[in-house]
């Protein structure tokens, strides 16, 4: 999607270590207009799937996938890190690994929400290792749920995440796939 | 707001200790035409204060606060409860007590996001101790920034935090109020 490349190009920041800083337009500060031309992408990718459900992790995939759910006229599932005295009763749980934070930690998704006769689309703002991915897949399978596919907005396709989840036969759609960056060249797209 | 207290009135479940919960509709499933129709009443409220950024803390308040932004035409920044190594440089910071999860925790903004010359909406799902609304204040307060208000999905008017959140000269704007609740009785709108 040329529109978020080029939003990477000139507003991301790149720090040493492979890091990536989209948090003036995705993840801090959120540029709800881009999110609609995203959505719209989304829904021109998926829209034959018959998703009746979104499910995204907190905290950044939140605003993507609300403003995302608008055009599929669907509800917005989130996985919650941590157990809370809100989340009372049955739950499907995965672990997840975090790099940026560090430390392995558990997602949970109340039982309620997500059921057998659910067509699923994952939407996340970013895929590199693809732990997060993964654990969520693992919630919608454990559901007995359809997954339709993960809908991503930044992939670093030079991480093993994107390979290793379209390897496990699910679809993975990346709106910005990033194939090589460095603070000395900057960003390639694939 | 009839359709947020009657949604409320229809699928909240009360819970002993005071505990509301609407994880069904706004805080963990995520009805987002429900939130166009929040955001649109918060437009109502706040139309004529020059809206440029909406301020909301992670997690719950993100999706309500992505939708409603699309009404303002604005962005979004909300503050974070963990530093993480994608933030890096300045941030205004503030303590927040959680009665939920029992603990005290540091919330953080990005001062290149939050900037002298703003008029600040502030917009979260609930306002019961009136902690993490007065956090929120302050990261506002510390930037120099005007705050416009407050916009609030659920007040639970029966604990503390709205009246000396108003107290402090705030304009805070609740769409359902809640008077009292109880399991015997249900819930009472002011």
């Amino acid at each position: 999607m040329k529109l978020l490349e080029e939003r990477i190009r000139t507003h991301g920041k790149i720090r040493e270590g492979g890091v990536l800083k989209v948090d003036s337009f995705l993840n801090h500060q959120m540029d709800v207009k881009l999110f609609q031309e995203m959505g719209k992408e989304f829904l021109r990718l998926y829209q034959d799937c018959g998703v009746t459900k979104i499910l995204t992790i907190e905290a950044s995939g939140i605003g993507i996938a609300c403003v995302a759910a608008q055009f599929f006229d669907c509800p917005v599932i989130f996985a919650k890190k941590n157990k809370t005295k809100n989340i009372a009763g049955d739950v499907y749980t995965s672990k997840v690994e975090s790099f940026t934070h560090g430390r392995v930690y558990d997602i949970i998704v109340s039982k309620e929400f997500l059921l057998p006769q659910d067509r699923v689309l994952i939407i996340d703002d970013f895929l590199a290792n693809g732990s997060a991915l993964q654990g969520l897949i693992k919630l919608v399978r454990d559901a007995g749920a359809t997954l339709v596919g993960a809908g991503i907005a930044v992939e670093k396709a030079f991480q093993p995440g994107g390979d290793m989840i379209r390897g496990m036969g699910v679809r993975v759609e990346s709106l910005a796939r990033i194939k090589s960056m460095s603070v000395e060249n900057g960003v390639e797209f694939c």
